[in-house]
C-alpha cells in the first residue's frame, strides 16, 4: 500500500471511532473530511481544525466528486439513512464502516445500495466515553482492526479499506463477516454483559460494597458505563452470535454454582479461567505476527489472507 | 491514633498484602518485621533491607516480648498453623489479619486461640501478581481497608489495628464480619467468577477473536489471572455470601438471555448496569467522606462505626 495510491476519505459520523479517524488522518497530512448531524459536533471539529458538515447531501456530492472512500461511522439504527444517502448522492463510491457487528451492517448496504462497492472494517478501539470530545487521534494506534475479506471481494478495494486502517495506527485482521461477529459476540459483546450484571449484583448489595469495592470491580465493570444506547445497538446488532455464547456463560456459570454448593470448589472455574487469560496474553502481550507471502490480488489470496487471519495474524500491508 | 502509641507490628507471611505492609511500615520509621516459610522470600526481603526471618518460634517469641500485634496474612489453608503456633508463642499480643473473608478467619482464631484477643482486617487491594516480588509499600495508599467493628470489640485493640491500616495510607472502614463477608463477595469474589468465565468463553471462541480482544476483554478479564491458589482459597471461604450473589448473577443473565432471545432487546440488563457503574463511580471516584462525630470508646462507638460505614463513610482517625 503506497500512501499515494490513498484517496480521500470521507467519514459519515463524528462521534469517538469516526472522530478519531478523521483526526488521525488528517493529522497525518491525508484528505479526509466529515459529515454529523450535530451541528455542536460540525462546530468542535471546525474549531479544532478539521473539515466538518452538517450538510449530508453536499459532503457527498464532494465524496462523488473526489473519488473518496466513504466510511460509514454511526450506529446501527442510523446506517439504513446514511447508505440511502450514499446511493443517491454518491453511488460509485468505495463503502467501509467502523461498526462493530459485520453481518447485518452488510445486510445494510446491499438493502439501501445493491449496487455499490462495500468492504466492512471494524477497528477493535474504544473507550467507556462517546462523542466528540472523547476522540483522539492515537485511539487506534497498535489496535486491531478487522477489514472483511471475502472471496468475491474487490483486491483493490479491500487494499483502499487496509490502507486507511495502516494510515491510522492499527493492523490489520482479515476475516470473514461471519467469523468476526462470532469472534466479537464472545470477546467484547459478552463482556458488556456480564459487566452489566457484575456491576448491578455489587451495587444492589450495599453502599458499603461499593465502598469496598476495588480493583476487580472497577476493571471488571469498566465498559457497563459505556452510554447505554451504544451498547444496544452493538449488542442487539449481533443477536445470534451473542445469544450462543451468553448460553454458554450461563451454562458455565451454573456449573460453577453447582461446584460450590456441592463440592465447595471452585476449582474448574478458575482454572480455566486461568488459562483462558494466559492464552489471551500470549496473543495480545507480544507484538503480533505479520502474515507473509500473500499478494492481494493474487489467485487465492483472500482465503489465504483468512486463513493467517484465524491464527491471530495480521496484515501489514 | 497518634504515632507514638503504636506498637510494632509482626507480620506473618510476606506476599503481595504481608510483604507491601511490611515495607510500607518499616519505610514510615515503625518497627515492623516479619515471617515467610519461604527461604526465598526472607533472604529478598532482606536483600531489600526488611526485617525477615524464616524462624516462626523466634518471631513469634519476639512478638510477645515487645508485645507487638501480629499480623496474619497467610491465604485461608494456612491460617490454622499460624493461629496454632502465635497460642503457643505469643498468647498474649493482639491479633489481626489481611484475609479477604472475615467469618471464616474470626472462627479459625476462635477454635484455634479462644484466650487470644483478635480485630480483623482486610485492605481491599491487590493486583493479578502475587509474592514478594509484587510488593509495593503504595499498594495501600488511598485503598480501604475494613477493620472489624464488633459490639465486643474492645476500643484500644481496635485503635491499634485501624492504627496500622492508617500507617499503611488506607482509609478504615468499619464493618460487621457478615456484612464485610457479603461485600465482598458482591464486589470481589462474584467479579472473580464472571471473569474466569467471560475469559474461558472468549477463548473459547477462537485464535481469531483473542487476537481481535481489545479493551471490554483485557479489562473484563484481568482478575482472571490472579494465581488459582490464591483464587480458590479467598472464594472458597466465602462459599456461603458467593453462593447468593453467583446465583442472582445467573438469575440475571438467565433474564438477559431471555428478553435477547425473545424480544432482541438488552435493554434492562444494560440500563442496570449503566446505573449499577454510575453509583458506583459516585462512592468511588469522589475524596471519601470521613465519620463525624465519634469517639472510640464512648458508648454505642461501635454500633455507630458500623452504620457510617454502611453509608460509605470512612475513618480517618
Amino acid at each position: 500500500m503506497e500512501n499515494n495510491s490513498a484517496r480521500p476519505v470521507c467519514i459519515l459520523g463524528l462521534g469517538l471511532i469516526g472522530g478519531s479517524l478523521l483526526r488521525v488522518l488528517a493529522d497525518g497530512g491525508g484528505a479526509a473530511y466529515g459529515y454529523n448531524r450535530s451541528t455542536a459536533t460540525v462546530d468542535d471539529a471546525r474549531a479544532a481544525g478539521y473539515d466538518a458538515s452538517g450538510d449530508l447531501p453536499q459532503v457527498l456530492a464532494r465524496a462523488a466528486g473526489d473519488d473518496a472512500v466513504i466510511v460509514l461511522a454511526t450506529p446501527v439504527p442510523a446506517l439504513s439513512a446514511m447508505v440511502a444517502a450514499v446511493a443517491e448522492h454518491a453511488p460509485g463510491c468505495l463503502l467501509t464502516d467502523v461498526v462493530s457487528v459485520k453481518e447485518e451492517v452488510a445486510r445494510i448496504v446491499a438493502s439501501g445500495h445493491p449496487s455499490g462497492r462495500y468492504v466492512g472494517g471494524h477497528p477493535m478501539a474504544g473507550t467507556a466515553h462517546s462523542g466528540w470530545g472523547a476522540t483522539d487521534p492515537e485511539l487506534f494506534s497498535g489496535a486491531m482492526w478487522m477489514v472483511s475479506t471475502d472471496d468475491g471481494t474487490d483486491p483493490d478495494d479491500w487494499l483502499q479499506v487496509a490502507g486507511i486502517a495502516r494510515r491510522a495506527g492499527a493492523f490489520v485482521v482479515p476475516a470473514a463477516n461471519d467469523a468476526h461477529d462470532r469472534a466479537v459476540a464472545a470477546i467484547s459483546h459478552n463482556p458488556h454483559l456480564t459487566a452489566a450484571v457484575t456491576a448491578t449484583v455489587g451495587a444492589g448489595e450495599s453502599a458499603l460494597a461499593l465502598r469496598l469495592a476495588a480493583g476487580s470491580f472497577r476493571d471488571g465493570t469498566r465498559v457497563a458505563g459505556t452510554a447505554p444506547e451504544l451498547q444496544r445497538a452493538m449488542l442487539e446488532g449481533n443477536a445470534m452470535a451473542l445469544l450462543n455464547t451468553l448460553s454458554e456463560t450461563i451454562d458455565r456459570l451454573v456449573a460453577a454454582r453447582d461446584a460450590l454448593r456441592d463440592h465447595g470448589s471452585v476449582d474448574v472455574v478458575v482454572n480455566d479461567g486461568h488459562r483462558a487469560r494466559a492464552a489471551y496474553e500470549a496473543i495480545a502481550l507480544v507484538d503480533p505476527t505479520p502474515i507473509e507471502g500473500v499478494v492481494v490480488g493474487e489467485s487465492g489470496w483472500a482465503a489465504e489472507l483468512r486463513r493467517q487471519g484465524h491464527r491471530a495474524r495480521v496484515w501489514t500491508g
